[in-house]
């Protein structure tokens, strides 16, 4: 088990950017609520299947395992809640961490956000000029709750 | 994609069992409900994360990958349903057809069912003489529903 710790923040702009490449990544959920979710993700030429568990404060345990494309392909279409999210993720390094900044499309469109993976919950970051409001804690924000409230829905 | 056909009976008696050896099985549900089941099993030294679409008539998908042991176990202490199934499983061959006989411990004990894999759903079966009342069509049987509704519970 790989223990999950991150921080979330809103971004803004597209300064951070830069020339850095985006990986397009689909994902969608097979069950959630409860004490876990269960997450299939086709991200570039990989597909992964993800168990995690319940958050307390910013780290959940999480198990993930390679699956084949074509599995991830049809459990999205068939078995994954709708709509399935999907997001250019680019990988970009400041001050020495690895941020993932995730710029979602379809249904999420207008909603870009940042996330740093920590050793420790307690872990100093040093944030990026480009990063606005903290959401760690905002349930809102994570992609399951994007999947059944989708961003384009919240302003109406 | 795997499709999983397969027919369901009840066992009495034990004249079914010879001298096969059983292999001691847990398996525990992250999910159910909706399109899907997500099942975490133990048998003997192996350990499998499965995915199961909606059953049609004695159909359904079927997604199974190996996984680390302690993975399983840590799943079914931390996240799966409870009480999660434990039994003995059984493989037979009878007619040329491997059945699996699963003899359930604990909260399921005294319930004993043998299940068949077949090729179509219109595959003519030879059945044993151990075999009684179909069960192929009756959820109270799905091994997901006896985590919710043991088989120690059904006469109270």
């Amino acid at each position: 088990m790989a223990k999950e710790i991150e921080r979330k923040f809103l971004v803004s702009g597209d300064q951070w950017k830069g020339d850095s490449k985006p990986i397009h990544t689909c994902q969608g959920y097979l069950a959630s609520g409860g004490d876990c979710t269960v997450r299939v993700r086709i991200q570039g030429e990989n597909a992964f299947l993800t168990i995690k568990g319940k958050t307390e404060g910013v780290s959940r345990d999480e198990y993930e395992y390679g699956i084949p494309v074509v599995d991830a392909e049809e459990m999205l279409a068939a078995l994954a809640k709708k709509p399935y999210i999907e997001k250019n993720r680019y990988k970009i390094t400041y001050a020495g961490m690895e941020w993932e900044v995730d710029e979602f499309l379809k249904e999420n469109e207008g909603l870009v956000v940042a996330e740093v993976e920590l050793e420790s919950e307690s872990q100093q970051v040093e944030l990026p000029p480009w990063v606005g409001e903290e959401v760690s804690h905002d349930v809102r924000y994570r992609n399951v709750s994007l999947t059944f409230h989708p961003y384009s829905e919240w302003k109406k």
